[in-house]
């Protein structure tokens, strides 16, 4: 199965963080591929990879970044593809720095931001997932069965492990 | 043409803001309604409205609050349509509040969050557009275009109204 | 004794946080119940349990969550009780995303919000038990006798334990 | 009707802000007195105003001041009533000085925290009704018939002013 | 030597922070006194403490409070007297919270704000020491030859100890 | 009478804030000099400034500025004087970028740092008056009487002009 | 005279922001260009530019852009030349967005920071002086002339223009 | 090879973040010099300091300093030279004061701010490194080979580490 979802980082740093898209993704079948790409360090790359994204079949962009994070809205200015983001916690401002530099975009380039560090990467990969079974009808039955999965393992009670 | 997007916004008071998301789609062609829907103030109405959109042929919802901002959110938490969201400037706080209220999501419940105010809903638009357009060809046609009509539009100037 | 406080929190991560809130009801006599509802993951539990809560005696509404926490004001929508809301500390940005997400209400819908975390956890179950002391003469006296207790225990001395 | 509700300010520039809590307590029927009450410069007249709020009758108090906002904090620390607190704006830190004041108490003593500003004054307002409502059915009657009737005002168009 | 400055603080956990006012004072030979007063638990010890200060030969005060800070800014309310105020840090908000509550304090009723945390309590006890040096000769000059040593004590090389 | 109050600000711009401080001087009968120092445009001027300013008989310095405002630390480094300081509100940052320049000095040399803008100015005068009445009985005196006239002007009701 | 300096900028809108810049070289007779450039909206001109820059004879570069501001950084990212970063103020969050995106660069890819809005471009121009004075003696002469003359100008007096 | 950057920084405890500029240095072979020099603790060593680099030779200054961080915008008053700043991250508020205090400089005195921390620190020396390229064409060289290594260090895998 060929990958649909491509997930980015600025930085083999961010894998911690950023695995965790793929956690979500694996429940719900979504072929996906993994790849650092550095806006700073790699623009060419940048360049190569946003541009190439569509034509290798790729449907859904999630590129995660920290601190001046600039990978997801250049790669939002470099392809059509819808680009899911993640701000990355950073070491002395906590992702405030990256939030600020990712979902601030100016009208005419858009990105889907997510929350701050290891939630926002599990949602990156729920959203790209919910993005793409707008068309695919199987994907949003296994959206919908897992959506109930976890809205059946909220427990009730605050302490007790029995229910 | 009947509407696959909804635009909803916590209050009348939103619209010179959220106006801005129609902009783009009567330019890329999409078909949308626009309600007002608040979270605190009319909760059955935000429960009917969520749970009934997919029925009704809605295939992306973009939602748009300020304050303590938890429609965008709810929405989320009660379709597994994707949601696209889009903080409104607030009056002290400018929309900081709103930001945090919207982009903080827990783990498995996603938003696709926009930046605050006007270029926040015009970008909602848009994304709302790219996401459809990962099945449409036409349409992923439209925006191509409209995204280089876009980059031809940029001046070299930074006076010369000649060019 | 029935329950005529109920303490709710989006998550058993909260526990540790809302427990303190239990402390001080149990020192001022105040009979609470306890339970996990997810505004996100479970928003018809969240539906049910807030429009039930006065048909089932309870009297004022404890609330905690954290990140974009919309439990306490999604309740406060749904039921015409006062509710005391904790902004749980989050793991990035401290709970100031909690608290924007929670104190900054639209005009018409309340929540009583207390501090960030522990302190605010403890607080609310003593304005939950100020609340009720309004036409409780008893407890109003137990809660003047804890008020005396706490003001007699703070030392004058800053090192010296024997005083 | 005498006064249970006392409606505190720092200063009369604030009235304009909490003139706003009046509003809902009128339209609720509940009795209510205002005064200027500063903590910085009239702390003997804070101290008798705090201990002899609970003997002339007053149930609820609302205190609202900006920037080192210290009166509703100090209000809670010199009587049992409980104590709805306003974060007014200031001119430079739009209020978020006040609410950092206000709204982070120690564990101990507690207020219940509104939004900044004039939003914040309204539900101050509307939340000591709710708190008076636990013990007066007709009061939260007419809550519950405010509530809908303001669910009721709540538009579905965005811009047709003739539904 | 009966102590000239009075250093207060609103709880012992203030005390590893506050402790540090004192090592200067001892270096420069200045008199003081510490106790624990709290605005918020102990109001009436707060009064009377800030009434009598001057009549038992109180020059300066130092006040240190975390959180809701109100005790340099109630002091201060209560005194004539100089109080020069440290923003203690706090456990979610690291005193950003401290300091907004004790530095904007309205036209009228002056604090001497410091920096948050250690270095502030210590540049407390150098400020108070300061002020009363203005009429005292003596002190004055330790003072400046506490400066001196201080200068010299600034290595020129970042690593060699031998200089 | 010779000035014994010196107050410096960066720039003329900075004259409108820092003309309140006159203004609370002027009440309490304190010889004050007025003058512009800055610590980035003329650096000299400071030097000297600073380094004279006791021999001069200058008992207490006031220093205000905005944005990257080192003057009022500067000072501080180059004489043993108390100095007074005042954010001066700025115009992107409204004075959150002065405050933090200013009230976060090292251990080891301190300022009295005031709220921002006119309040903090005003105050800043109050501050130095008051460190001066610490020798000064006379002052102490009209300080007293000017604190009692400022607790008598505050109005107890909030609308009605005529009590 | 050929342009050694290009100023960009991410938006004709930055424009009177960024025409600061071009104030001061005019002053000290460095030629410059300036262009529009949108990392966004035109990332191949961005590449063509930064690519191209050195080989045209362009020793500095001055990048202003507000928002979610990526120019500076990826014009950085793409030349060894310096690059002078402006954060251009921002609607809602009043450039605090702008320089979080332009300043928490990553290691190994560096731009030169300076302040938020117009202040920032005036110094934006002089520090590209000062970094080709290095190697120019006739310019870093000027610039020392320049700056005595700023030094010069700085009035002693707060309110007198007779001086 | 004498020295042509001088490192300074306010403290010895700065030596850990700062020692990263001379990592960079040390590998594109850039000579230079590391001082402490206070500009609170040690006012005159810095005028000497300042006003004495550019006829030892030095071409360009790097200055960290954190908390209220005056050092590197004083070196930049006191001299023409280009001035790399780097905040460093401070105990309470993580090196944002330490940027506000460093960045906001006013109009005629600039400084070439860098990340908080670390990765300012290393990248100070890379920007000292890459103005003096201006006119190096032999460093220009190793700035351009080192650019080059370390995009080629850039893995495409997120794990492996075989590549």
């Amino acid at each position: 199965m060929s990958a649909i979802v491509s997930i980015i980082m600025g930085s083999r740093s961010d894998w911690p963080t950023m695995s965790e898209a793929v956690q979500v993704m694996d429940q719900l079948g979504v072929a996906y591929e993994t790849h650092v790409v550095s806006a700073h360090r790699t623009p060419e790359r940048l360049l190569e990879f946003a541009q190439g994204a569509d034509k290798r079949g790729i449907k859904v962009i999630i590129a995660g970044a920290g601190g001046s994070a600039h990978l997801p809205g250049m790669v939002a200015a470099l392809t059509h593809l819808p680009v899911v983001a993640v701000p990355v916690s950073s070491k002395h401002l906590k992702g405030m720095d990256s939030l600020m530099s990712i979902v601030q975009m100016p009208r005419g380039v858009a990105v889907a931001t997510q929350a701050i560090g290891e939630a926002g990467a599990y949602n990156a990969g729920l959203m790209a997932s919910q993005m793409l079974a707008i068309a695919d009808d199987k994907l949003e039955k296994r959206i919908q069965q897992w959506r109930q999965a976890q809205t059946d393992s909220v427990p009730w009670s605050v302490t007790d492990d029995s229910e």
